[in-house]
């Protein structure tokens, strides 16, 4: 994985999602070499690098044309520019466009998550996967409730890291924000 | 528990301790209006002001006069004048001249833990317990090994606190860094 | 507070709530010896006893006649006979019987969570405070969500704890599971 | 990732390490294609497939014979025999007869770490990585303490997973036990 500190960051962007939670939301994915990536909320560009080194193409999809500026000059920086398409639009609109995919993650779904996943689904190859992650409790939740209403089995997992490096006095360990994901599969 | 923001705060000096750990470490402490309570490292004076509600005398030490000062200050805002007395020392050199006591809480230690328990623990009363919080990982080692060496069986809590407040988007949750409290009790 | 393992325990009533969240909830509920408590779905009746030992009263409410045995069983082993009253009803119901009381715990709802809120609100005192424990993330978000509909204020409160007793090899850390706190006062 | 349910697995043998912490520790080891791996306390296995599914060869190591013949059978059923080693020894009687390596993942040590991580350092290759996993205070503390003594920065990692699968009342999360992964990198 990428260390936090080697992507481009905009203070106005969140994200780069940590290092650890992108390792285990890329495990969680699956993704293989012959799988289509959709990003959407991708903020920083974080998750869509990592992707786009697995993935046979990644589309990123962020309303706010900061995210879309920051992720492609990571792409660029990363250089997986040939893999990756970036795209400012809403991701229920941008959905529209897309063939199908294999790979759905939600980082941001800027109020419509239900609907996001429902358009999502339809274009969901089977035995693809989607992946929610929530900083908020209520995402979380909803991600939940979605994916019952579809008939969709799903696994949550909370993640809280801590992390130090040895100083002088002694080892002081600091948390990150607690992540709850939330994945499902097409059967 | 008095609110974290309710205490008087130095930016040099750590602390307070924060709510929900006040809560524990009081409760592990079963401290009772006939305890005397020796605090180590007070820092701001959190776990002093709680204590002094609940026992009989709490003897408040920290080398650093900015944190008996913040301490002295938290002492008279929340009115236990009368049962604390703030001493700016040594932890070791400030044991050698107190009475015996019921509960030492041990919350800094300047590097020099397994002497504060040892010389703490000869004054300490028959049942009277020690805690130890640790925000650094050798801290607790440290304890958990001096206690071993007392032939002191012992308790290790690790405690991790994620906050939130509900806002229009959600409830985002905030994670307070881990603290790991070691608990013996003079049998 | 009170040892877990100094309950009296029935395999098929949960609880008890376990020491650390005890420590947290009675510290957050502010209970003083001026008031009336509610503790609906009391299960084994860890959290009764404590109360009852600050409170006024307690009114521990249970729709399983196990639950409601076990917490009598408790109640008397540590002598808090005279204040406790152990009812097993449906929470809804016995809330229509009850005068007004001061602190509300709810700690199981059988799915009527919004309702005893609700219910519970109307006869909440001035100052007076509902705390709902959950170990459903769904329990955290449908709790939030009503105290949004009556434009309470809340806080949301996760914890996780880990314990560990210091053995021949080293100190090996159990988890317990997260439970999240939902908190909020009558203005 | 393989899933924790999809090894085989002996009541006597510690294992396998759960899904997301073999997520993390195969991020953090930055293994690749060129590597030889060394797993030390392979126990069940589940790290020796995970590395030689990515690795061009794993030496897995473990004194307990039933571990070893445990992690041969998951080789065997995981399709990775021809990149796996499984030698039945101590470690540091084993990593005396080994060839250079570029990762060195120690799972379990039989109080002989600081020996180990020495012992492999001198075989460790320029830009080689070690990976402690703890699931005890002490060997956390005790690999942080030899990696400092061998002049070597390195990074704590702390990680609380909680899991849960929707059900008809709502989602129960479950929580793993914590680990503490210390890891540094040969410069």
């Amino acid at each position: 994985m990428i260390k936090d500190s080697d992507f481009i960051k905009n203070p106005k962007v969140p994200g780069p999602t940590k290092e650890e939670i992108r390792c285990i939301l890329l495990c969680k994915s699956e993704v293989s070499e012959e799988d289509v990536v959709v990003d959407i909320g991708c903020g920083t560009g974080g998750l869509t690098v990592e992707f786009a080194k697995k993935a046979k193409k990644v589309y990123s999809i962020d309303l706010n044309p900061l995210a879309t500026q920051t992720t492609q000059e990571n792409v660029n920086k990363h250089q997986v520019k040939n893999k990756v398409e970036v795209i400012q639009a809403d991701g229920l609109e941008a959905l529209e466009d897309l063939e199908e995919f294999d790979v759905l993650m939600i980082g941001g779904s800027s109020g419509k998550l239900p609907q996001l996943i429902k358009k999502g689904y339809k274009k969901l190859n089977k035995n693809g996967r989607i992946l929610v992650t929530s900083i908020l409790l209520e995402t979380a939740t909803e991600a939940i409730s979605t994916f019952k209403e579809l008939s969709l089995k799903s696994e949550v997992v909370n993640i809280m890291i801590s992390k130090g490096t040895p100083g002088q006095r002694g080892t002081m360990m600091y948390s990150n924000n607690p992540i709850t994901v939330v994945i499902t599969e097409k059967l």
